[in-house]
């Protein structure tokens, strides 16, 4: 792979401060040239020198005083969260073992006397556990207005815990962090991790602390089915469950979307089979996979509203001629995705990604998946009551959503999974411009809990054109749902 | 970029011919090794062997003929079509010209004696012009079900002409033609070209062909948008309009999953800023980009009823332990991906496709978009009669579908541009499950059409879970409505 020269020129307005901003001299006067390709020469370049002149000095410690562009998740800062070490093995859901392992951590609000007001909190695919503000890191959170006091998790009443994932980069053990049996970066050789996996992580830190039992599971994105698997693992361990925008089982449709993301990190040079840790990270490929991610993370109706076909400004722009279309990012849609790309694509550890969204992919609560995967015996006839979708319910909220009456299959083997949560209060919301935990996800959920037996479960629909989003922005309706069914 | 070594080892099983299925001897025993990503490295090693064997040889007249994965568009085959070369220069829309131009063509059916039953037949993004097979080639055509006797563009009735648009790479001028003031390759160099750039070029040749006007004018997805193209430049030469899952404007959404295919096949260093004749193809960023077309394509209903959750066979799968999970395809919905990326990655030109998916985001005939373009004058109040929603229709289909009450500005600015289109009969056919040319897109090239004073504006949603690709699927519904509005 060889670079082109670069002079650098910056330029004013939105988005100025991104690679692709800077325009270089032409090669030969006959080619054009394409400023959103060369970006990622240009980062390439200054992540040559950020590396080379890192590798001679010491790891700062304060991620927000460091220069240049070396991913912050290289430059861990223990001090602005707990990290938990376990040094007993982890045993994985398929066959593998972590030797030990770490999980990072903080809380917000006061333990009670008798441990019971725990909340665990789950992050979606890419977040830290910083879900809101804390004495330690001031920056805001992902969570920032749904954690807090008289918030939808309040902190007046609620010791809420927030972990990061094993398999990630932001403190816990994952793809990035040294094998203790090889004094090597994991990297690829990280076993495949689950679900389940994480979860069993997030109860060794909980043992840790001497917590018994969750006042509540609570989750959105990945989040929700780690709340799922919480309640699935520990029933008698989880008080309630709450699952935003979640799911029971990936849908082909997400896989498809994860795959794409997952093909284009991969076919980039530097990811090198995951072995870029000593090296330069997959920067491009995490860029065009993070394009790819927002896709699904709104909805076509809220771009309507907010970009339509408006395109970017130009400097030389005059309105006495056609504008010239451009191959590079033109409409204001395709500059925010160059943008959302341009800011993740050194935040996060492309492992992390690979791994945790085929966590996500492989999720799968049918009852059916669980014995493949021999987390729970195949059904027999004998030892298994019928499900019915004519269970008598005892709730008014149940009698008014009763089981489908002619469930398929699927729904029946789901409902079968989902049996060992049939006592837990669950709380189900979804939204419906949602692309990638589509709303049938959400109702297949509700149904399939309902039909297991449970007779407590809320469920929600949400309007609106935020899509997969929603849980990040609509602090009303989703935070207002949580407090509701918390309280 | 460098490449590891392999010991190619066919498979069995499905795509077993794919090179992913080939799988490598690990370089060191330690690291895991993928499968999926070294087939990007043996298709470029093939592709080195036959490119300089090639070289070396005459080109090759017959495409079946040929071994290796050559292109096969740069193995063009003109005696399968009919090449129309028009040696006066075509202006386009953004000011630059075409010095001459090809047009490649294939005709079915009879050129009646007053030359008044010709029906113009555009294509999607990457077809040919080989709707159907013919004499010359028989291979099966893209629309092989719906162009035919007694099919729904009938050939006993109609003499159809379908062309490879200006931009293309299956015979008709496009960045990978021979540049005659030049001499080289067009690639970058080529200028943009719009949807009605590729309509005027058509328009040249059936001046040639002496057809003064068109039965109707035929197409589906980006067919759909020549289509009312052709109307619109030429209202009194055009009979009838149909538009099969096509737009008046493409959509944010739309723009941003084209953004992300061009982002990946530019990224691809092998695309080298589109000067790539005289090496080897982006045939990586290719791959990575059809899998993300294929997604917007069809819909996750349908892949939840074909593919579900199943996953890929595996020679060595036994039922007594848990299935490892791989990071390279593994769901069937993955290797489906893969499948459909490795199969297109070498049949088209990677700027063909920039090009033209370019030429689809800037279609917009909105007046203020055309008017800004200089393709009309800017709306001014007292020469254009108000638009008016309450205009009085005369057809009983018109009274059950009057235009929206209270239009948004947007859908009067669309009614506005698409006034030239106001007295020729108009199908519009949309499909719900449509994720790339949305039902909204459909309803809304609709009620310009109508608030634009067209009376036969003749109106059909599809249902079903085939998406996108419904066009080239549902003969009996598509086919049915094209056929009974044509007659």
């Amino acid at each position: 792979m060889s670079f082109l020269k670069f002079t650098p020129r910056k330029l004013t307005g939105p988005y100025s401060t991104h690679a692709y901003r800077y325009f270089s001299r032409p090669i030969t006067t006959n080619r054009p040239h394409f400023p959103c390709v060369e970006a990622h020469a240009v980062r390439e370049s200054q992540l040559r020198q950020t590396t080379s002149s890192s590798l001679s000095s010491s790891v700062s410690r304060n991620p927000s005083s460091a220069s240049g562009p070396e991913p912050p998740y290289a430059r861990p800062n223990p001090h602005s969260y707990h990290v938990y070490h376990d040094p007993a093995p982890l045993e994985l859901t398929y066959g593998s073992t972590l030797p030990s392992f770490d999980i990072a951590y903080e809380t917000w609000g006061t333990l009670s006397p008798e441990r019971d007001n725990v909340i665990l909190l789950h992050t979606g695919l890419s977040a830290s556990s910083h879900a809101a503000s804390t004495s330690l890191n001031s920056a805001p959170g992902w969570w920032e207005k749904f954690v807090g006091p008289g918030k939808a998790l309040d902190t007046n009443q609620f010791f809420i815990i927030c972990t990061n994932v094993i398999g990630g980069c932001y403190g816990s053990t994952g793809p990035s962090s040294i094998d203790p049996t090889t004094g090597n970066h994991y990297a690829t050789n990280f076993p495949i991790v689950s679900i389940f996996d994480m979860v069993h992580a997030q109860f060794r830190l909980l043992d840790h602390l001497k917590v018994d039992k969750l006042y509540a599971s609570v989750g959105c994105s990945m989040g929700g089915m780690q709340s799922l698997a919480a309640g699935w693992i520990h029933p008698e361990r989880v008080g309630k469950i709450v699952s935003i925008s979640g799911t029971a089982r990936s849908s082909p449709s997400a896989v498809a979307m994860r795959y794409a993301q997952r093909s284009v990190l991969m076919a980039d040079p530097n990811w090198n089979n995951g072995f870029y840790y000593d090296g330069l990270p997959p920067h491009t490929g995490m860029k065009l996979a993070r394009q790819i991610a927002t896709i699904t993370y709104r909805s076509g109706p809220e771009w309507d509203l907010r970009f339509g076909r408006q395109m970017r400004s130009l400097p030389e722009q005059t309105s006495d001629k056609p504008r010239m279309p451009a191959l590079c990012p033109d409409f204001l849609i395709e500059t925010y995705l160059d943008h959302q790309g341009e800011e993740f694509c050194l935040k996060y550890d492309a492992n992390s990604l690979i791994y945790i969204s085929k966590a996500m992919d492989i999720f799968d609560l049918t009852a059916s998946s669980l014995a493949a995967n021999q987390l729970m015996p195949p059904p027999s006839a004998s030892s298994t009551p019928t499900l019915s979708s004519s269970t008598a319910h005892k709730t008014s909220h149940s009698k008014s959503h009763p089981p489908p009456v002619n469930p398929p299959p699927h729904l029946t083997d789901l409902a079968e999974g989902m049996r060992p949560l049939s006592s837990i209060p669950t709380l189900v919301l979804g939204v419906q411009s949602d692309i990638l935990f589509t709303v049938e996800q959400q109702r297949e959920m509700a149904d399939a809990l309902r039909m297991a037996g449970n007779e407590r479960v809320s469920y929600y629909e949400l309007g609106g054109v935020w899509g997969h989003d929603t849980f990040l922005l609509d602090v009303l309706n989703v935070g207002g749902a949580i407090r509701g069914f918390l309280s």
